[in-house]
């Protein structure tokens, strides 16, 4: 791809040579020649052996002639990373695999496979199921029956889809995640209390815990992206939905009943409570924990490790601890925690001075 | 089943057509005609258009037959929740599959296979391992060599059982489950120091880690169930236990030698590590964390998030925080810290005064 | 093994009959006839059944002879944990399995596969990868193409090794391991704001998240050993590297660019963000998380479930909390925050005192 194809293709403003050819990318220090980079901050730009650099539109054109040493040519784009991110997509496309079906697949005779599908060696779709144009099944991907999954959507090594859960279109699941679990809900059977479901209620000595029914299911809209081993357990009576566009990361804990919105990221290791709602456009740091029935409205941001306790309504804004409070406040309150030694000492100066 | 079988089987009194057909368990909001569901309070009971509704016995009849509109008829239980699970349980049996070996999974010859057992597609069972009665192995099981697995246990696809563990009778296991794998131990080979294992103990520049022998097992009695991704390490030198009934989620790591009791319920990533001991009917919330040798006793209730610190002791009632404490302890503590600020200012005020 | 050979094996000293035969090891409290077992402390030492017992040096002779009731012989080390999990070593080696590879596992015709190489049922080894000597890839297994495996290494079952990835010689990676998913970065891709990458960064409502490019590495070097489920994510654009001897546990989450030095310790469901430096022999407790760009110092060693914040340089010494603090620091806090209730006391006393 020619640097000039690249400009234009990210709306970009070429300085420098328009015919350098293009061949993938790298980070900016890095990059070799034939290959772009990028970088957001003017200050410390290092030397560079990229082709072609993506950078800030306010980085003028003549800073960048002046700057330019072993590099041919900038762009000066509105998001510089943004820009790098949608030309890499190009410069390194999905690993394409031919459309196939490999011999030790185990395929239902009932199952709907589109077309361009590949299926790798050992994997397995069960009866009712169907698999979207252009979609892949990787190596030891298991899919359960009445599974639904639409097209062009990437299933890695080991995934695992159970019975009748549903993936839209351009969905992405890493290696190991296992959709469609029976979400964890138990009722004691004791003489005494009427219900104790999971961990947010007090305990009855004795009594078998007898399993609520999990016989809910899973939806995942269109371009969810899920991290390896992430685990998105079926609803109990109802659904487990992630909307479209949300990003999840590696070995998240997602209940039954939970209803993520639209272009939310979620961090890894993170914990969803059964019946949780998070909103659109939502970003949870890693190892935040929800309790169940908690509410995260849209556009909200939590902070890594904090705690949301059951029930709790998170308004728009920037949230941290445990509980969670709004940032501002919980780093007076930590400043005032870390006074504490002197506002002792003060009490006791006064102390002194009143008795002396 | 009819409605008069079901008051029976519930231990339930009926208000209403005793002959009326249930085919399906529904949540209030949603069940419809030939559907069963149950509410918990009165205040709140939504339109219904379900056939029967399960109510707490105190919703005296002539209320039943006021309220109900659409709804056939009611059935009062002294427990609305418990009776809906079990008749769930009734009406939404597991999944049934024939008795079935299939020709793809590989089964060692000295292997024991009980009747009416179902394993499915690419499931490995190694030497002498004996695979009870009705129990299921789904796809891409692998159990190891001398495993003992009981009757009517369902291992979901991709659990991997190692060597020589025992699993006692109707015990589940979510997709992804690892049991048996090697626990976290090592000591460090340096002149200077005796020893050093995992986390806990300070840190010895250069010196490599050699392994402590993790050459123990797992024993997980009946009626265990256990979530997606979660990992049982093996005993060092002994046995890592899940005692009769115990529920644990998704994403849990139970450490070597641990030795968890009866009719537990253990939140989704919570970690347990080597050596901690939790007797029966304890409550751990999700994200809590252990340190090793700590003890919990019987009927203690953990919240979310909470740390046990090494070695400690819990006695029963309910704990929060970290390191945890008592949880009205801990809610005086936090709002001790809440009121810092006003702290603040009366001294300051109080200082004011004396120097005016 | 005898009794003498087992004590110039660990360089200790032997005291009662050198021709004793052992065959295993056990706990001092379990070990019988024909085992050897150690302990390290002189005061609780119970009743013996073991053949053999290593003990401390100042464990004097005399001692030994006098305690010694059915227990054959002594050996004195200097540390006695170290030389028994030695001699575990080699009384319990790794299971032996012959070279082989299972006729159902899939191997590419372009792979380069080692002598004494046992590749197990429905494995995979994918285009141009390298298995070194003696390898063990156990049922199940998946390695993608373009992968170098060193030699006398063990991938235990449903392990997943993703293209291009690198492990060294005696990698041991339990089962579920992934290596080399994509790591978690995406661009907001909006008309206002320039970039959002994973939780760090403030939300903008609405906007399509672009991933950005994860065509990166894993770089794993010898005699590292990873846990059950844990996830070691490729680097964005660079490399994510774990140094020789590392051992991490079960259900951790590595993230993209991460470096972890040689020989440290990291426990279970520990998160790593992206572009976090741990350098050598750092020990690292269970559910711990590091914002991105942390780096912790050689030797740190850093207390179960602390947070560090994003950047933030860790020196050596031992941390506590969230946001994390030098230990003695986090206990002094702990106590100041415990004596609230008090010093508001004080602060009423005075006040009276005043207006009285």
């Amino acid at each position: 791809m020619k640097t000039s194809e690249i400009a234009e293709f990210v709306g970009g403003e070429l300085r420098g040579d328009s015919d350098v050819e293009i061949t993938s990318v790298a980070s900016i220090a890095h990059a070799k020649s034939g290959q772009i980079a990028f970088f957001d901050k003017l200050s410390d730009m290092p030397p560079i052996d990229a082709s072609c650099v993506i950078v800030p539109s306010r980085f003028a054109a003549s800073e960048a002639a002046t700057r330019s040493v072993g590099c041919v040519c900038f762009i000066l784009a509105a998001q510089p990373k943004l820009a790098f991110a949608k030309i890499a997509a190009i410069l390194h496309p999905q690993k394409s695999r031919g459309p196939e079906i490999h011999p030790s697949a185990l395929i239902s005779p009932s199952a709907l496979i589109g077309s361009d599908v590949f299926i790798g060696a050992f994997a397995c779709v069960g009866d009712n199921s169907r698999v979207g144009d252009g979609t892949h099944l990787l190596t030891g991907t298991k899919v359960g029956d009445n599974v639904s999954i639409g097209t062009n959507c990437v299933l890695h090594s080991n995934v695992f889809v159970e019975d009748g859960c549903t993936l839209g279109n351009g969905v992405v699941l890493h290696a190991g995640v296992v959709i469609g679990a029976d979400g964890f809900g138990y009722v004691k059977d004791t003489p005494t209390t009427p219900s104790a479901e999971a961990a947010a209620t007090p305990p009855q000595a004795g009594g078998e815990l007898i399993k609520f029914p999990q016989i809910g299911t899973v939806v995942i809209e269109d371009k969810v992206e899920i991290g390896a081993n992430t685990c998105v357990d079926r609803g109990s009576l109802g659904v487990t939905r992630i909307g479209e566009g949300t990003k999840i990361d590696n070995l998240v804990q997602v209940g039954h009943n939970v209803n993520i919105g639209k272009r939310c990221v979620i961090a890894a290791q993170t914990g969803i409570s059964g019946s949780v709602v998070i909103e659109d456009d939502c970003v949870i740091g890693g190892q935040v924990g929800f309790g169940d029935h908690a509410r995260v409205q849209s556009g909200a941001v939590i902070g890594s490790q904090a705690g949301v306790l059951p029930g709790k309504i998170v308004r728009p804004g920037v949230w941290w601890g445990t509980p969670i409070q709004p940032l501002d406040e919980f780093k007076r309150q930590n400043a005032r925690i870390k006074g504490l030694g002197r506002l002792r000492d003060e009490l006791k100066e006064l102390k002194k001075k009143m008795d002396g």
